[in-house]
């Protein structure tokens, strides 16, 4: 941490007394990312153990999203789509090793975020913004995929996801960084208690958090937040504070220490005074993980299966927008949204022109975070898995083109997406082509993609009729980025990142011997 | 309607202008009793499509019960034992005709309430109230069993659910009762439109709440209302003005109706200015009937299977208390409560003691509702299907003592209870018995009862040593009823219900043929 205790609450004393010195135009910008949070699993969307207080107060002074989505139901793949606004299979965030498999950056990946994508920090530093990111990276570990190499200005986190421990010959524990250096591992510096789910590590990045906020009002700079915690991924951990407070076990806990941050942060905002002049996003990176089982999975509500698939669970995302004096209170909207819009959007909110010499995915939503009523009517979400467009939905219809859970192998060795759930022809353990014939759902009448209209109908060939020509239109347009999760090697793992030696934390890395990654789903 | 609009309004006026000339003690109760509405059909429980704005309020003014349940996952049993505060399995609104049956009060019932039974109303007449329901009543259409024989002082509503059009020879159409004398029959005086949709049921039953609600502040006589609308029971329907208004179908229209309805009746006790002195509760029935399809079911959210069932699905019940002034606003309560305690509640509220000749399975929640911290907690919940007890919830535990969803046959000829939703073992289609080994969930971490927890563990061990002498001491004090709802008898239909004569509406009745009714669930 970078100032004390101390100093932070003095600053926050004297900034209370001078209350709105630091009201900015353009607006601050904070978008917090949950990792593997589902939708069902906030208060506001039904969670019947209720641990979200903060969140609930959030959505009834804000507006809900209640059809929102990631870009894909992978971390890596949708985190790299909200910081370039932009669907993975443009942003180079696929592989094509497999047909439809989801693909991740894992410490053997080669590949990164591409030089060529312009992210949403590298634009806002046209106006001025400060960038910090809190928490996962997950855009490559490399040197130059880091965040300091793509916009940000500070970070305090991990460039990849906390499994582990490992034992550092075979494969390193995942180093935690302060802006450009590494300052410990996982498991080392930085613990996680397998066994009890404790770690501080949501405590530290709240505190990161906080303390930025604070010198970027002192400094009278505007900001961009990128708060990414990543407690609710598993191993699902929380800090003793909130062990065994929830009644769903350590997810539960893990749910109320994040709900506990955001708290904090917009009682920040407010004590600061820059709560009008701050627009803050709350949203997760992919449906909740339904095979990480009872004790570290959440839930994705009444939708069907979870992370990995395109069916809702594992695509539709909490979403809460909070601006007060600019987003009115309580608000609802139904528009169709996608953690792309988050790109365009905050560049609009900050009055810069977004790049033109590119496809965006993503739309601006201000006119309806200001104005709930309004919404953009004819906008479609692309439902990817790697390199094949899965489904699409228009208005209340999907239509699924493919259909897979995951294969009848890795199923039968206990791999289940879908736990309890199985609707015949829709959750099929084989590639399913529907490309000739779309499955079709209604989510408003069948927000559980249990009952396909059927093909004789009306609405069927009215709903196709509509969709169809989208579908054509997208792909005829759609040029394939250069797929950066193909290649594997032990060799780039985080053996010896920037500031072990100082810490004398450097490890040896192997001979390269680079092998096309295998993707099982 | 027993009042015109205009005389309505001008009472209202005259009410307005003398505020809070009416406030009793003992409180008033309006209980509103839904109709196969789900835990997962309000916004505050997490309806993607968020038609409840007046429920989501009424939450937010009151008190959530996430964990309230049903005593029998079907409609005439529930009622009853919210009205006598018993189980079924005592109060005789079951059937021995086969084994876990779940039986109910068609028109060829022979049986309905019991006269050694004591319901709520006439308990309340004790300290003056009086007592009206509106709505759907369900405890035997037989002229001895009708509710003004039964402790209610007026009714405007049905015998029986609104199923038809029926041709009156051989079935009549379901009579609609103003007080102790038919006013006419569904789909002939009170039109249901099958194609459309369309039905002004709820608009009648919501101004005949609002009159009654006048009438007796008016007169400053404490009232009971038992508000039992059933336009979310198939064949769903709603008023022109909601119909195609929600983003789900027929189904959500109705939710908006009835939810406008609620809203309606909050306002006009907040005009009256006897909020404070007006307990309010609002309930379901059992759960969504999923078997009714995407246009006409509703949603459990989270939770396994729905009506017709003692999973989670089919019993927990949205449930919000509002009482302002005296349940505090916006609060929780994870108090295991049930309709039974209902009964108890309103007598301990209306200072009545409850009978003591038999027993009760309501508790009294008055202290919960009036400090949310408190809980009773070794309350136990019994799932019964007809004459067994299927389940038992203890704290956050489940034991399954028997699973079953339906017969095979029905399954193969489509009815399915559990539309998408498959969990081996727990979701069987035998009468499957668990009692030497019961199947045990954490209903926190696995509200979906998707993973049994292994038999193997401490948990286990330590969780059936609680729940188990529960079970058996339950077992042991349990006097079954005698069962109502074995005998059928074509002769005992609505034929010629009091007031036919007038109307010229009677119809004659076959010779009486009795025979066991058969129950297929």
């Amino acid at each position: 941490m970078s100032t004390s205790t101390l100093t932070f609450f003095f600053v926050i004393i004297c900034l209370s007394w001078t209350k709105n010195i630091a009201v900015h135009s353009p607006p601050n910008i904070i978008i917090m990312l949950m990792d593997d949070m589902g939708w069902g699993d906030l208060g506001v969307y039904g969670q019947p153990s209720r641990e979200t207080p903060n969140l609930d107060a959030m959505a009834a002074q804000g507006m809900l999203l209640p059809n929102f989505y990631t870009a894909n139901p992978l971390c890596s793949p949708s985190r790299a789509a909200l910081l370039t606004g932009r669907l993975p299979v443009r942003n180079g965030f696929f592989t094509t090793n497999g047909h439809a498999k989801n693909a991740y950056t894992p410490q053997e990946i080669v590949g990164g975020i591409s030089r060529d994508e312009i992210l949403l920090p590298q634009m806002l530093k046209k106006k001025g913004y400060v960038n910090k990111i809190v928490g996962k990276w997950h855009l490559g570990h490399r040197a130059q995929y880091l965040p300091l190499k793509n916009g940000f200005d500070e970070w305090f986190g991990a460039p990849n996801c906390h499994f582990g421990p490992y034992n550092n010959s075979g494969r390193p524990n995942i180093p935690v960084y302060n802006n450009s250096e590494m300052v410990g591992r996982y498991y080392e510096e930085f613990k996680i208690d397998r066994k009890t789910g404790e770690s501080n590590l949501t405590q530290i990045y709240l505190q990161e958090g906080l303390d930025f906020i604070v010198r970027q009002t002192v400094a009278q700079q505007p900001f961009f937040l990128y708060w990414a915690a990543d407690a609710t991924h598993a191993p699902v951990y929380a800090s003793r504070r909130f062990l065994g407070k929830s009644q769903r076990g350590r997810y539960g806990d893990a749910v109320m220490e994040l709900d506990y941050s955001v708290g904090q942060i917009l009682s920040l905002l407010r004590t600061l005074g820059i709560e009008n002049s701050t627009f803050v996003f709350f949203t997760s990176d992919n449906g909740a993980a339904l095979t990480s089982g009872p004790n570290e999975s959440g839930s994705n509500g009444p939708f069907l299966c979870g992370k990995q698939t395109t069916y809702e669970g594992g695509m539709r995302e909490p979403a809460i927008a909070w601006w007060p004096g600019n987003i009115a209170a309580g608000t609802v909207s139904f528009q169709l949204g996608s953690v792309m819009d988050l790109y365009t959007t905050s560049l609009a909110l900050a009055g810069i022109s977004p790049p033109d010499d590119r496809i965006l995915d993503g739309l601006d939503l201000s006119a309806i975070l200001l104005n709930s009523s309004q919404t953009l009517k004819n906008r479609p979400i692309f439902y990817y898995r790697g390199n094949e467009l899965m489904a699409v939905r228009l208005g209340q219809y999907k239509a699924h083109y493919w259909t897979w859970t995951n294969s009848w192998d890795e199923f039968k060795e206990g791999v289940n997406f879908c736990p309890g759930q199985e609707v015949p022809g829709v959750t099929t353990h084989e590639q399913k082509a529907h490309t000739l014939q779309p499955l079709v759902f209604h989510l408003g009448r069948d927000p559980g993609e249990k009952f396909p209209i059927s093909v004789l109908t009306m609405e069927y060939q009215e709903v196709l009729s509509r969709i169809s020509p989208i579908v054509k239109e997208h792909m005829k347009m759609l040029v394939p980025g250069v797929p950066q999760l193909n290649m594997c090697d032990m060799a780039v793992m985080n053996w010896a990142p920037a500031g072990c030696e100082k810490l004398g934390k450097c490890l040896k890395a192997p001979k390269s011997a680079p092998w096309r990654c295998e993707w099982q789903h």
